[in-house]
């Protein structure tokens, strides 16, 4: 048990409200970005424009890695620079020491102290990149290691899932991202009050999570920047329900995997308007004729062709889109938790290693 | 069915079959390449060394996207290059056109037919990259999109489930780098008669399939070269026997689906001599504390500190060593499915498509 200041116990938490509370704030981080974040942004944006990078690679881990990988479509879209996400064993493993003339490198980390992340990003420095950490807490061995920054304002993360910081990422990698093409940030102007108005549909989102509460696997599935949205919904699910959840492209999907999927498999697709869900419309319809119990996250039109769904409020630029499709799913991933009669705010993993040590 | 030149009808074959004969036919495909391949491997190796690449970029879905991930750490630590891998959907449905001077594109596929891929390779070679199909069809549209091609010689492969066209994949891509290096291949030699050693010795795998008879999940997880086998044993094992299957690097199980993991989930870790097995070590001290049941597949180390496993032979160059540690997976994964009455070489996604329209 804490204590406050005052010496007296601060109360303990009813089990799920640390996570709750966390996602709650999501609409008043992305407007602080918005009003506070922009400066230091195009500060950045502006260095890394002077230094005009060849390469991108980005670093990170979990959910921080799947606002890496949304970057990585941002920056190969947007900039016309290819991107790659690192496999840092090649460096802590294998000593490589890659040739990074040229390369932009780019650490995302919530707390920024992780020691792998802190041993590759001074590894890229030294190996001639222009390191940049993105992370929540400003002064963290990350940032230190690297010559450029930008904190996230998430404020600090008590949740053992990640949810704010997880929107506070991508909001802060799309806006650097559009400063460095010139762009002033305008698409992502009204975030707050849309991601606000999703999050207020709380009681859709608890009707949903019935049909999973018996579910032993879930399929998540997306194209294009629906696919960090995708794996992080798996990963929330995961971390917090220990329900086996995966995340595919639908390309990957079809490939194979889909061996797993009938009728008694529940699939979640996350598609948006746009070139990504339309690219998703072929795996839809294929789940379709295999009577997959389908939900939809996205636009009108796909909720309408699936068993199931939420509809995301319509004509945002689909490279935003993914700050609010997560929003749903992460309260998904408390709901089907709550339901299980489990705590997201404590995971199973750590308490089990206090009780058999 | 189908009939022979003679117009007698062939005999259909028995379950599982097809993978089976395709399985064993890995040492010889091994060892056709080490015979026949060489010449045409330095030829591209020496290409590549007269056009310098800064980065490469790997593309390829399914079982030959886990070939490209090996690939992307032999160039990392072999080569000094940064590598990523590709998404594709970046230029099919965001019409990304990156600056791809001084990039070597690699487009790793079986039958070299996607259209994804194709389309990829094409934008590849027009943005400027040097572009090299590795594929099993020497005539493939990616290969004629292709500047630079190899042919991984497994011949023509039947079973849906890719066996030997990836451990084809795996060693042509080792002996390019490898020439790229400077290096004669020399680490490779005797791979074939190894894994045949490893192949007769099914008797310990069908003992370990019974294990996972009855289990409704599985985790697998790796660190470094083992990593990508740890992906595809997992994507083998949900292609054959519809068991969800989760791959996860070491560093990444340990930040949040660890939680997914007791003492009634099993777990099967990769484990080699070397750096990859070493830096995995804390993971499987983690799994141990948590009663999780581990299976090993690896160093006699390794396996003697869990409650099963399979030893692979000692003294085979860590880089090597996945070509061996994939094959007694691939027959878990059909002991898995046949103990479970289903067919590897008839997956359900596509006999349901047939039955339902």
């Amino acid at each position: 048990m804490t204590t406050t200041p005052a010496g007296q116990a601060a109360p303990i938490p009813e089990p799920g409200e640390i996570m709750a509370r966390e996602m709650a704030e999501q609409p008043r981080v992305l407007q602080r970005i918005l009003d506070e974040g922009l400066p230091a942004i195009r500060e950045v944006a502006a260095e890394i424009g002077r230094r005009r990078p060849r390469f991108v690679l980005l670093t990170a881990r979990g959910t921080s890695d799947n606002a890496a990988l949304y970057a990585k479509y941002l920056i190969e879209v947007g900039l016309g620079v290819p991107a790659g996400l690192t496999s840092m064993s090649t460096a802590s493993a294998y000593g490589a020491r890659p040739d990074l003339t040229d390369v932009l490198s780019i650490t995302v980390s919530q707390s920024g102290g992780s020691p792998d992340l802190v041993g590759y990003t001074e590894m890229a420095k030294a190996a001639g990149a222009l390191t940049l950490a993105v992370t929540n807490v400003a002064d963290s061995p990350v940032n230190r290691a690297s010559e450029l920054a930008l904190d996230v304002l998430a404020g600090p993360e008590k949740a053992l899932p990640a949810t704010k910081s997880y929107t506070a990422e991508l909001l802060t990698l799309y806006l650097l991202i559009d400063a460095v093409r010139g762009g002033d940030g305008s698409a992502a102007k009204g975030i707050a009050e849309l991601a606000a108005a999703v999050l207020e549909r709380r009681d859709e989102v608890v009707k949903l999570a019935e049909r999973y509460r018996f579910a032993s696997r879930l399929v998540i599935t997306s194209r294009g920047y629906g696919y960090p949205t995708a794996r992080e919904a798996a990963l929330k699910v995961m971390e917090t329900s220990y329900l086996p959840a995966h995340a595919f492209s639908g390309a990957d999907l079809m490939h194979g995997p889909l061996a797993m999927v009938d009728n008694v498999s529940p699939v979640i697709a996350v598609a948006s308007e746009g070139a990504g869900g339309r690219a998703l419309e072929p795996v839809l319809d294929r789940l379709r004729e295999r009577g997959a119990d389908l939900v939809v996250v996205g636009s009108r039109e796909h909720v309408a062709g699936a068993s199931a769904g939420f509809t995301l409020p319509s004509g945002v630029a689909e490279q935003i889109v993914p700050i609010l499709e997560i929003l749903p799913l992460q309260q998904l991933a408390y709901e089907i938790t709550m339901a299980r009669g489990l705590n997201p705010d404590s995971p199973r993993a750590l308490a089990k290693v206090t009780q058999t040590r």
